[in-house]
């Protein structure tokens, strides 16, 4: 199968590498310096349990896109629409796209920029970049996304290569499980610069969580969307089975990078504005992240 | 007028510094790094108006309160009970305490070791130190005291030394003002480490020293505490009148000392849960200090 990655960052070029690696054509559209170590060594695939160099096509190029059948659009939540934008022009009628993004809206804001099938995927992996060209992954590595036309076929496509792809009517309370989950980490990981299991640690962060996990299902339920009733054992369940990760939010605001925050704790509090709903927690980690980061860039 | 400083960082070494030059008789009882310095140069008094060597008495020891008819009491408000119990005996039955600390109860904590008066002060000053026996101030520098037998007399032997003092009966609500303005700005100036000018404006940040402002207003209103109508009002001024100034919790945590945090915001969160007020921006504030500061100690 002809796959392109829009945006090979961590998650993207994890996902690319398996199915590379598993067969498929797969080109990554990434940053200069991801594209030049990729094509003199190709991408170093440093999983959990092996270590392979993979050759696998790369360009800088959104045209890149040309004749995939699937693309796996992996860019930052704030860049959706300007990505989408910039593949339109190049992208197969019959191609399927994956927004295999954070937050819960970006499938619903590609397809007001793309004519082809946008589906929704929850990405379940912990995974970073170590260096140009090299993924490092710590831990899981499937998705669930939404029903289409070809979603059995990608599912079926993706498991040959070792992705395992659960194809569900729940997608979308999937994703907000998984900014739910992301509410109660990501900013506190990012200010703390501490991975999950040294962060629970922290006197009463475990109170703050979960007043950010509350305040999160309150504007789900005005949302109409049912989540998981277990979703706080699912929080708390991350601090040990993603011990030793530290969220993306801590990533990018390490790295000079900008953070996806307004579309985790920032899309908690504009719905929470929406609907009358107080979202204290969530809008002082947002406003922390966001100050840390305008802090970071001089900004301030 | 003899006078001890006991626990003098930048707020004792300033005003002691002050009245020493007033002419006052002052030893100041600090860490031996300090005291050294002051031994062998003087303390060097660095203020907005002037910069100038000040000899004066030091030492590491408690039993240098001996004879002093007045002890400002500085140390910080985890160390009251301890440092209270370390001059109680060497104290004269007719000194006066002053307790010029951050927090609300430390009078009230102080008496039950003392025997002596012991009267709250809030001070008002924005001082570091910068070095070994060298204390820097940004600006302001006067009390407000509460009533006591002595209090006028202080209040004049303190004027004739540049020390504006006010003796008041609302001390309390006062306190309150200034623990409220702590609350607002110390924990959130320390997780991001800046001065108030560009803390505030960091995006959403006013509101959610709003938000902290209002958790602690509901909490000082059930604890039947007097806050002045335009507290707010204060809180908003300090970010111009204070631009340049760090708040104390961001000196302490990025000089390895332990922070007053438990005392400002953890008061709040302790007489919110006494009273069944939600307090849940002061708790996260709480927490990210706690954390950073056990991170920063290796106890995470």
């Amino acid at each position: 199968m002809k796959i392109a990655v829009m945006g090979a960052g961590a998650v993207g070029c994890y996902f690319g590498g398996m199915l590379a690696r598993g067969g498929h054509d797969v080109v990554l559209i990434a940053r200069p310096a991801h594209v030049r170590a990729i094509e003199q060594h190709g991408l170093l695939l440093d999983t959990k349990t092996f270590k392979q160099h993979i050759s696998v096509a790369a360009s800088t190029e959104p045209w890149a896109v040309r004749g995939a059948q699937c693309v796996l659009f992996c860019v930052k939540s704030a860049d959706t629409l300007e990505a989408a934008g910039l593949i339109a022009p190049h992208l197969e009628e019959s191609a399927v796209v994956l927004s295999m993004q954070n937050g819960v809206d970006n499938a619903e804001r590609a397809r007001t920029v793309l004519r082809q099938t946008v589906v929704p995927a929850v990405v379940y992996v912990a995974t970073e970049m170590a260096g140009p060209g090299h993924v490092k992954h710590h831990g899981r590595g499937e998705l669930v996304i939404g029903p289409s036309a070809q979603s059995e076929n990608l599912a079926t496509e993706f498991a040959r290569a070792g992705v395992a792809v659960q194809v569900s009517k729940q997608v979308n309370s999937a994703l907000w499980s998984k900014l739910i989950i992301n509410c109660a980490y990501n900013a506190l990981s990012a200010v703390t610069q501490l991975p999950y299991g040294r962060l629970i640690q922290g006197e009463g962060i475990e109170t703050v969580m979960r007043a950010a996990v509350d305040e999160a299902l309150a504007v789900a339920q005005a949302s109409h969307v049912d989540v998981a009733p277990d979703i706080w054992q699912q929080v708390l369940a991350i601090s040990n089975t993603m011990a030793s990760q530290a969220s993306s939010t801590a990533q990018d605001l390490a790295s000079g990078r900008r953070t996806e925050i307004d579309f985790l704790n920032g899309h908690v509090v504009r719905l929470g504005t929406q609907f009358g709903i107080a979202t204290p927690v969530n809008q002082t980690l947002l406003s922390l992240v966001k100050t840390l980061e305008a802090k970071r860039d001089q900004r301030l």
